[in-house]
């Protein structure tokens, strides 16, 4: 329970309708405990730190302003939520968050009427809350609808097709202007520091813009002695001396633009946004804030802030002692360093997820050859393509799930064309903590419907440094798909050699059923073979499948059980089940895969469990299917016997 | 062959070497007769027409200027790309555009080394273009790279995002400004009139740079007596009095900006080249041009002379006398009016697709519930998804390719939160004479694989509009997914009924095999079944698939055939395949469907013969499988018969 000697005002408010009896002298000191008590919670259990540090000015000055839920408030991204869920109804359960059965990492409609929008993907929010205002407009529902985007997320092209729909809509004929308030956060960090020319063009606005917002009160901007602030006064210096801007670009967009007004200057903020609440039409209001504010260890470290384990808040975060276990991030890092010095035209891109898909050191030893895009995913696939068709040979590194926003571009740029691009796709499977929007469940059905596109996933560190050499060898389009943190523990080695295409391996072999499993899973498979005597194939390749040895494993044995961590529909065992079929071979045949469903947040381990994909799982999914096996899997030699329940 | 009388030097020139003989002088000229030549020949044949017209000086001025195909020129979308196959060795084949064996309809890296990236969807040139500069100037290559983009193409997020990288990439630390130069074509159209925020911003560009451009020589562009000058004038008129724009929406980004200059003006254009090839960094030329140029009819009409069949130029596109056979789009739009007369919660919505997708009649009749929000798939769906949180019934119009663009979205903002979203996708499946860019091949696996979806594929017209209607009540997201053009002209009842949720049609009730065919595929099913007696049932829904009939249909039968013009690589086949081995269920199953390749550009029929996918290649398809069938096919009573070749 909130300590009401701590938090005298945060532990009287559960619910905006509290916060709104308060008034606004008192919205300081909310702030400042809201922050303080914010500290507290997440350095007990961990999760995303620094972007709720940023907007908790921002939160409090919107849920005491608007009458939300009724107003309409859409966050995007959602890292910065976390003081949205304090303020409404999850105060006391916000030490539960991302942890199985507690408050979830993101928005998400089920779990509050707050949360208007789910999210966890960047860049939505102008979209959403558009749609959201032309829909209570038409119904003459007078409500507000609020969004707020950080300047990271607005470098992704959706954002900026949203702005423009928005921005446009008055001047058709007969056209209705949005009621739309879009607040741009900027402190000019995503995960990483953002990069590119919306980047640019926020500076440039800032640095015009800032005479302007000092004189309305914003002194304190100047006043703070931490980087951000630091950063910024240097960008303004460097910029505002002899520039004019009467139009920006958001209003030649079609926006009416407020700002820059400082996000920490909880008076400044209600001011204005009372004056913003009262017009009509798209409105954008941009605030300058600082990622981690208030606590100097995060604002000194926005990287390493962003999201963080368990710590001492007097101390901070501190690397554990001990040697790390080694992530398929981290093999993937090493082997693009290693590549690269092998080969001068490999290319390195990602979007925005520099840490996160594991290229800091690539970025800082092969700086000419490392390409972040900033949030621009489609960007990402067509520029690789493009690098390919000039015999340079592009990595594409990226998250599974956001792979999604380049799934055209995958296909028309570089699969049609069959060009040389390799996708070292991250956080592939089951994910976790991040819950349905950061869960990497489809990406094999997705790819492996594509033609030309060559499809690898690892079962274990080694092999998955040997797929990115074949890959990158490999003079089409393919894809090494790995999991989110650590494999089976097997090492290293130093090499750039290849695996054969399309050869699976024969991990050991039994009688009766062949088990073909997929990447993250065949450990555990390889456990339930040796339990009850079967054959067990790392498949290496979801495509091509290794077809020679699929049909000899069919002649002799009686049934294949195919295991992945992926959807069943369409996925890598479909694939073994079409190739049986297209042959004319009739065989009995188990998918065991992720459900037709979107799995909650909860650990990766506690995920496959409940998916039936650990050890007991699969092993239990086999003996219901063939109950004869649990008899004689002890006394089986490896001679194939028959099984009495096999259909 | 070309007639050198009327074509005096065009007939000289067969690539751009010939034309770079020729003195600036005789550029104007050439120009003359490049586009004769075009009329001539897109008459005879039909195919992409006013596009091609509004860039014959730029394709006359960039092939005499650059060194094709050394340096390289990367054209967006590829509707504009005829004069420039024409001036790049394919003159004399220019007639075969869009035919079986022909040239290609878009630039193709296989048909010609001057086809530097594939292309059919828009938006992508610049990233493309990006990729190469960077490539190039890594590898201290100095050739010219050369993006041409129309104002509609720059909508769409992706050309955003590519301009925001390009622009800010001289701006990090150690970053190497790219050489590239994007000629922005603003005709004000893309396939419809272009709407939204960038059209706005580039009408005020235009408008406020307009006394310049006059001053230098652009005095043409008020002389022209058409349409598209007309109201470029009215804009200007609107505008520029008043307005001061020293910093341009492209220089917020990090561009160089030129412009606007007339783009019918050779020298002007020229000249203007000569200067930026000279220029390091990312520049930006803006060009104004009218869609249809020099042809009367096509500037007067440029919506429907976009794309033409055969006409006589002297006369016009003239409609065709007698009946037009209904088509999908029809039925759909329809449907749409329909249906929004009995719901006023219906939104349409289309990404810039009005014409192709059958919205006019519902923005004439609906506008307030009409969106056009530009070529903007990813904001489409995310409106989509904001829309229906408040209530509303959006339903979301988008061809089956287009549709790969808002992947992430339909995944993350719609299912996810199982939002009350429709899908009516145009284009699914085998498409045609547009090729693999536009082959909906892939639809049906891509969407069965995502959780909450229901999935329905018709197998006639008025199964169609049943589907919208069923799509349309189902309280979550939903897709309906037809062909291209017509169907077997099943006559279109004018109720908005719904069909059972899951439940499929037994079509014809026979023997040995049953065949489960999905949407367009069932009339050419039916036929194999009546000619062999078997069991013929329209699938209806792709996702969930009828349980109950296809287990008692196993239990009555020997082998399944799964019919589908989707690839078999995951598709609805797969997924009766999936459940059968999730009951334990063997069975000997055949998968017909598209191939794991990407198909070539020709007519429907020929690419579904070619695929195996007509009545012919179904039946073959079929004996080979079991050959005994064809002993007893017409004296079969309707009793199941054990057939000797089955497995």
């Amino acid at each position: 329970m909130i300590d009401p000697q701590r938090y005298p005002r945060l532990s009287r408010i559960q619910f905006p309708a509290d916060l709104r009896r308060f008034p606004q002298e008192e919205l300081r000191p909310i702030a400042d405990e809201l922050r303080a008590y914010l500290i507290e919670q997440v350095a007990k259990v961990g999760g995303h730190f620094g972007a709720g540090l940023g907007v908790i000015e921002l939160t409090v000055a919107l849920h005491w302003l608007f009458d939300t839920p009724v107003d309409r408030l859409v966050w995007d991204v959602g890292h910065q939520t976390y003081p949205h869920k304090i303020l409404t109804g999850r105060r006391d359960a916000i030490h539960t968050v991302k942890q199985k059965g507690g408050v979830a990492p993101f928005p998400k409609r089920e779990e509050s009427e707050y949360d208007t929008f789910g999210v966890g993907h960047s860049s939505t929010s102008i979209s959403a809350a558009l749609g959201m205002a032309i829909a209570l407009q038409r119904a003459g529902d007078e409500r507000k609808v609020v969004a707020v985007i950080g300047d990271g997320a607005m470098t992704a092209g959706m954002a900026f097709e949203a702005l423009a729909h928005a921005g446009g809509m008055g001047e058709e004929p007969g056209g209705l202007e949005p009621n739309l308030l879009v607040i741009l956060n900027d402190n000019q960090m995503s995960i990483s520091e953002n990069v590119g020319g919306v980047t640019r063009m926020l500076g440039r606005l800032t640095g015009s813009r800032t005479l302007n917002a000092l004189r309305e009160g914003g002194k304190k901007l100047l006043g703070d002695k931490h980087r951000g602030p630091a950063k910024f006064v240097r960008r303004w210096e460097e910029h505002w001396k002899g520039m004019f801007v009467p139009s920006t670009f958001f209003e030649e967009l079609g926006f009416h633009y407020t700002g820059p007004i400082d996000g920490h200057d909880i008076d400044a903020l209600v001011g204005t946004l009372k004056t913003l609440k009262g017009l009509k039409g798209p409105q954008l209001l941009h605030i300058i804030t600082t990622k981690g504010k208030g606590y100097e260890l995060a604002e000194g470290d926005q990287i390493g802030y962003h999201a963080v384990g368990p710590f001492d808040p007097a101390q901070g975060v501190v690397g554990k002692p001990g040697a790390k276990k080694l992530t398929y991030t981290d093999v993937f890092g090493d082997w693009l360093c290693d590549m690269a010095a092998a080969d001068p035209k490999l290319m390195g891109i990602t979007p925005a997820m520099r840490e996160g898909s594991g290229l800091v050191r690539f970025s800082r030893e092969y700086p000419e050859r490392y390409f972040d895009v900033a949030i621009a995913e489609q960007h990402a696939v067509t520029l690789a393509a493009g690098m390919a068709c000039e015999g340079a040979k592009p990595v594409c590194a990226i998250y599974s799930t956001f792979l999604q926003r380049g799934y055209d571009q995958l296909v028309h740029d570089v699969a049609i064309q069959n060009l040389d691009v390799l996708f070292a796709i991250d956080r592939g499977g089951v994910v976790g903590p991040d819950g349905a929007t950061h869960a990497g469940n489809l990406d094999l059905s997705y790819l492996r419907c594509v033609p030309n596109m060559v499809v690898m996933a690892p079962a274990d560190e080694d092999e998955c440094r040997r797929m990115l050499s074949t890959g990158h060898r490999y003079p089409g389009p393919a894809a090494v798909r790995y999991p989110r943190g650590g494999g089976p523990g097997v090492p290293v080695q130093p090499t750039l050699e290849t695996l054969p295409i399309g050869k699976a391996q024969l991990r050991r072999e039994g009688a009766c059923l062949a088990l073909l499993a997929f990447g993250a899973i065949v450990p555990a498979a390889e456990r339930v073979g040796e339990e009850l005597g079967l054959t067990v194939v790392n498949m290496r390749f979801v495509k091509p499948l290794d077809r020679a040895l699929i049909l000899e494993l069919a002649r002799r044995h009686e049934g294949f059980v195919t295991l992945e961590d992926n959807v069943v529909a369409g996925g890598a065992g479909s694939g073994v089940a079409e190739l049986l079929a297209a042959e004319g071979v009739t065989l009995p045949i188990l998918h065991l895969g992720l459900p037709d469903a979107f799995q909650q947040h909860a650990s990766r381990e506690e995920l496959l469990a409940e998916a039936g994909l650990d050890v007991a799982g699969i092993r239990a999914a086999v003996l219901r299917r063939w109950p004869a096996l649990a008899d004689d899997a002890l006394t089986r030699s490896g001679q194939p016997t028959p099984l009495s329940a096999a259909r």
